[in-house]
């Protein structure tokens, strides 16, 4: 029996794009990548005693494929060294042959190639996860637009209170949804890659480099020059760069970079050099298409808690339309409905509103791992023992979670059946009462505010009230508008106009 | 590329029994051995006019093996019905043929599936944990045996504070295991069998009981009366038991059953029949291995909760050992070290302590997740929408969080080294203030509270102190017993003694 | 302005017994308790060569009022030193005058004080709350019975499912009442008093009980044989006991004591004296009416971890009644609504059930706060620095919330209206789709089972399912009995019966 | 015994502002504060049949002074109404006289009020926290530039890796706290007021306002003409405004407020008008000195949620600076003190590192809390039974918890005592290994990887490795600078320069 996940019990992100970018394998690759981007940068190094050559970056990133490696060993072995880059080098150095061994890893401790494989694991699921959440909110723009003037009751604690429209109830949801988008993009945006050396001052890379020329070629190797370098690979993005649609790799690659520019050797402002360091990450985080940190952040933690806050900032998002899908498609109010509902195993007519049913197991289980994250920004020295371990999984199942949720979002609100019959007819089920605040309103000038309020409190809803108010105030006030609840939507309609004037990325 | 995990980015708990017990493919096991222990406890009633045939216990038994099933497949049609027994439920149907076709699932939601699997999990990965507790109890009575009067230095808030032994801190985490491996047992034993149908009335039962004896056998069927059942296969408890070494199923099948007693078909007190529910449920739950409950638990979310509780209270009890542990070992302090610690990517002397660091991980998670599980205890209606998904995939998380924790802490004690020169070279870093409470104490009734509290306070540490003493006392205390940290063990060896008495499961 | 809090952001327990258990004030009395509790014990120890006069714990009693004290300069000080009780200390010292400052916390340290008096403190509020859950349950025995089998609509994933009763649902929110109710009980009666020393070794108290008779008087002190003890004070329980209705202090004192008998000077096995602390434990435990340790627990933090997870898990189940009652009373739905409600400040007819919502606000914040004394099990050194200081206000925070929601779950069980005819017309809104899982039953073995469900899933509700039953089976099934969902109950009064035969503290 | 609060279980925030910002008594002032300043928004609005006298807002804004109210009676009626408002309103109805009563609370609902003092007390708390992370991190920047080249150990899994120096960390601290700060900044300038009135269509604006002029005024009122405002009243932004340090409320209202220009009565796309609302929560905003909002968020929980993320990330942030300083306090390793460390109640030596264990223990606290307000998200309807009610007391907590934090960082940098020649000496403690990674470097060429990796896992430590590595590498290298562990700082000196040109409010 195999111990492998494949989402059997956490099938709300089965199947999705976000599922496959933080698969096990995707993982991997990731930290593939990372390493072939490593060496790659060395390569595009300028001077320096200690050269590697440019067909070393190609021939690592041809070596770094998921699927030659053994993952099953990797596992085993990640769990007696503490993480799965110390196995992961052993394995790479050996498949990369020879001539490009002296090249892996170099100067690089474990937790560059795991950070950084997070941050492209990141980057890439939140691709997906924008997506969905843009395709959501495009369609809740139809939907509040549609349904700008539809009324309905507002509920507030359970009970009817006044009436309002469907329409700004989905503006108000595609509110939420562009809060998470863009939140998220901001995060993606300045997802950074790391690379620090053993405890972050990346004196490993100046210890290398300052190595005679030849030094680091071991005995037999075939020597750097004898391969042919198709320009195309030439320092560029390899496969494992971060990718997404919407190009945001190279901005990305320039946020949070204040005061890396000409950072070259002369980072020191006391006339020390910086060593090579800077100017490997900054080449670093170009290969890698991922921002360039200011710090080595392997113990300042904020891209990890930002992506947490934000992870539960959407599922929370979203967890809100789901709630309000869920009362609204009770068999007794019935205004909306999934357009498939999931079955039953017992019960022949039941349409279960399974999608929002996923969205809110995830908003039960968002905020615990986010507040995971936030917890591990307390990590102690220039590695924690725990806080950043305790990371990793917590950070992919929000990732997973928030990538089923959008995906569910979506459909979702695609799919929406909307019933305006039923919107209008529990208008009515108070009998007037629904609009008790206006009819206060209109009889405090009357009759004055308590005995306003005494009628109202007082009178049996329906033909009752009507009675009462037409006894009180006889035809003074024109109870036939009063009573109509669909005359009572008051700013609603004008609120979603001004809500659909937002656009996705407008306001961070 | 697959979606499938390894464990790569919890590697904590890979390898292990836990691991196997609560994979994909161990839970699609329990799904199955649920739905075929329905089927035999279908089998196993006397009476009624619908009557399910022995064979088809032994039919259901049969097919039912994980291997032979679509687990893909499963996966992505439990993301559109909402739960994996829906699509399981077709298949398995499909699996037993015509025969036994109608046999399958009787009366059953789907709940009453998941939850039982999810119990049978549990049970199956907590015997592991419990080994594995008990093995971290038994190393750590050694080690407290042991070390009972080996001194070291007492730290609060960071500092050094009084002697203690490490026999003392040894017999701590001792008591906090048994603590945990008590909370355990318990829980284990008291986790049921669900079965209550659609809505927890156990309806279908007797509507189905109540058919004519014919009437399910379908077209064609080759009638209940052809295959021949081995008498060792009769209402026994199939593969799919939860097992477990230490034999606790026959017993744990009567916990929690209080009242059960003579219920077949007469639990209703105002003479109306009860229907075949009751002992269909007692049926189940001999099949299963289970507990017995009272009622169906849909929505009365005890033993989950209580799983919730029990693991995060475990990881919490290991982590104050790894806590300990990852002090003691820190490089300044050297007092223990794991026997073989984990090897750095970068520094060639590194030896980490990784199973303390693994455990650390663990503590950081599982209150969390544990949070999740109390918080859905409140789950609405007759199955909620939301409260119940997101337990499934948390309580997993939670048993390997745990079951990794044990392996790794059981481990860690067998092996620990303990370094009784650098407890003892420790304890002199302060220049006797270690001792200061007793000098305290005992310049107190000589010197008046405020001068000793004054010269303790104001003396150099090391021969300063012994100066200011001989000063002060003159003679008239024996300072080389005072000052000797080694002399002031207090209560410690005696201490650790009584702890000693207690036996796992001594006290629940 | 005053820096008091009243509770005026979580209202939910104003007023409560639990509330003002649990004040500032209530903390500082008993931590004053805890110390007046010390000298008694001390008082009350059997020869040795240092003697507390038995005047010195009646004396220190006396002074140890909380309303003496200087609360805010208190709270102050705390800040500065990290804990109250060194201030504390010093203001009890002063304000017992000099006879008796010198048998002012003899020995102790902060942290034994504190964590008696949070025991303390959790001991008195628990009382209340026990008694709120024993009241719940006690007047949901009556509505389970009253409505045993009053039909409602079974709801699963917010869709009608099956018939229920109302009874059984009464009975589960019972059977989780229970489950809360015992656990707490069973933690209540294990609940510690600490007294360890500086370390957890007892050393100081060796040390000062060997110290010479006379010693520890002060120059100019009255010396111990002064003043008369009244015989009722002896050794006694004094005004901070931690009370309780159900007498369980005595009980209380032996739990969890496992060989301490006759531990006085004679607990080493290897031959060495145990020293006075053991004794002296023994003691105060006694004069605190809190349970005797095996060990000092200052970093082995079983008691509030439990209460932790009890409490919220007592949250939770309350939370489970709570969500069905906010779904019961939707305007829609009408089934069951609060006695009196909360009222609007802009809508005149509004009645909110805010009781209940009260109860889901709790349950929404408990689990995170259990979640926080989980993670602080993991507490390192023998006193951590940060771990042990987040357990204060949370443990009180949850008492405080759990104190609110178990009033209000027994103040809105005792007033609950349960509307009959509501649910009786609710049964009827799916048109007899909501008995489809018994017409497939009755279909099945007479149209086959494919028949039977397509009839089923493509038959309009209503009266044209009822055409198309009498189209397919004619009078072969009596349709009358078959549509009618009062006559699908199941086993649903037979289940009230069995959970009622449960009684509080049955089953632990 | 009273049941108030001073902070006696969660001193770390005693005595500090946002203490003071936070108290019952403040946030009854922001309630007041808000609905005075509903009152001056109603009297600012132009034209329309109804008019509010500028004179009533006066009226009111003079009434609302907590002090004169009774705050133990209201937190019990809000217990009974569900919130504080409803009791609150009609205390200050009858505190403003029947003049001005008419103009209290006109067309709010309850959650208008509550969730515009909550934005006002966070306002108000916030600009305390900034205050405090600035004085934090000018602290950091000045250890930064003095030790940029103090060389000591950097640590990673609890081991000894290479070195660093103390600026680098004091400079990775001071990043989290611009991370911190410039996160708080962003939120705080985005809180918006709330106003939407019982359902979030602001209808009931419109329906007062559409009354006649007189209507409002009560029998015997001596009508709207009779007070003379002061010029320096009308329309100002009253007592109550959050006021602020660095003057950001006049930008603050105008955040987040796009497409809200010209709103007035005029918002309808389609030719209707949007009513009155828009206009008056622009004027309430204004008069609020709050963010105007697009929507009326009562469901719409962004702010809420917004806050909780930033404020737990504070408290991550600095909890990596106190999870360090405990680290580095630890006797053992000495290389920092706090100025003035908290005493002990038992031993007159101890100065316990107090400050970052308060610090410790709020995040340890703060993620939990952040959960809740991120699970809220997930509110129902248009007013949420419970998810709204948990938010109040725990972002009261959070701002308590984080205001008491960020005070103790900034007292504990600008006392921080830098122990160089502990750090120094420390350097030495491996023997010479805590550059093995250099020497290894340095080694591959001259012997090749495995065996350079040999010899240095192989030697002992101190004179020990230098002599195996003279005998295997004689003088071809300069083993005194590469044994020195003060010439392998790498890029650390040079990363300070860089991380210190950042300045606070820079990255948002």
């Amino acid at each position: 029996m195999t111990s492998a996940d494949l989402g059997l019990l956490s099938a709300g992100h089965a199947g999705s794009a976000v599922a496959a970018a933080t698969s096990d394998e995707a993982f991997l690759q990731a930290l593939l990548d990372a390493e072939a981007a490593l060496t790659r940068a060395w390569a595009s190094l300028a001077g320096g005693g200690f050269h590697v050559p440019e067909q070393a970056g190609l021939w690592v990133t041809e070596a770094a494929r998921a699927e030659r490696f053994d993952l099953p060993s990797l596992v085993l072995r990640a769990r007696e060294g503490g993480n799965p880059v110390i196995p992961l080098v052993a394995d790479l150095t050996a498949a990369v042959g020879d001539r490009a061994a002296p090249y892996v890893h170099l100067g690089a401790t474990s937790q560059d190639i795991m950070d950084t494989a997070l941050m492209l694991v990141a980057h890439r699921a939140l691709g997906a996860v924008l997506s969905d959440l843009a395709r959501t909110a495009g369609a809740l723009a139809v939907l509040a637009a549609e349904h700008r003037d539809t009324p309905m009751p507002g509920r507030t604690l359970t009970q009817h209170a006044v009436p309002t429209t469907f329409g700004l109830k989905a503006a108000g949801w595609r509110a939420l949804a562009l809060d998470a988008h863009d939140r998220l993009l901001a995060v993606r945006r300045s997802l950074p890659a790391q690379l620090g050396g053993a405890a972050g001052t990346m004196a490993a890379f100046s210890a290398i480099s300052q190595a005679p020329a030849t030094s680091a070629v071991p005995p037999g190797s075939p020597g750097p020059a004898v391969v042919e370098v198709p320009e195309s690979s030439k320092s560029s993005q390899g496969p494992g760069g971060p990718g997404g649609s919407e190009g945001s790799a190279g901005s990305g690659s320039s946020e949070g970079s204040a005061g890396s520019g000409g950072s070259e050797g002369s980072a020191g402002s006391g006339g020390e050099p910086a060593g090579v360091g800077p100017s490997l990450v900054a080449g670093f985080a170009r290969e890698t298409g991922l921002a360039e940190p200011v710090l080595p952040w392997h113990v300042l933690r904020t891209p990890v808690a930002d992506l947490g806050g934000a992870l539960a900032f959407t599922a929370g998002a979203l967890g809100k339309m789901a709630a309000d899908v869920l009362v609204l498609s009770r068999t007794e109010i019935g205004e909306v409905s999934e357009a498939a509902g999931g079955g039953s195993s017992a019960m022949p007519h039941k349409s279960n509103p399974v999608r929002a049913t996923w969205i809110a197991a995830a908003v039960r289980r968002a905020p615990a791992l986010a507040a995971v994250l936030y917890g591990s920004l307390a990590a102690e020295d220039e590695r924690p023992s725990g806080a950043w371990h305790a990371e990793w999984q917590t950070l992919r199942d929000l990732l997973r979670l928030v990538g089923g949720a959008a995906r569910d979002a979506a459909d979702l609100v695609e799919g929406l059946r909307v019933d305006r019959e039923r919107m209008r007819a529990n208008l009515d089920l108070t009998g007037g009462l629904i609009v008790s605040e206006r009819l206060a309103a209109a009889l405090t000038p009357v009759l004055g505010k308590e005995r306003a309020r005494a009628l109202l409190a007082g009178a049996s809803p329906g033909q009752g009230l009507r009675e009462a108010l037409e006894q009180a105030v006889g035809d003074r006030l024109a109870l036939d508008d009063l009573l109509d609840p669909t005359h009572y939507l008051g700013s609603a309609p004008a609120l979603v106009d001004r809500a659909l004037r937002r656009t996705p990325g407008q306001t961070p």
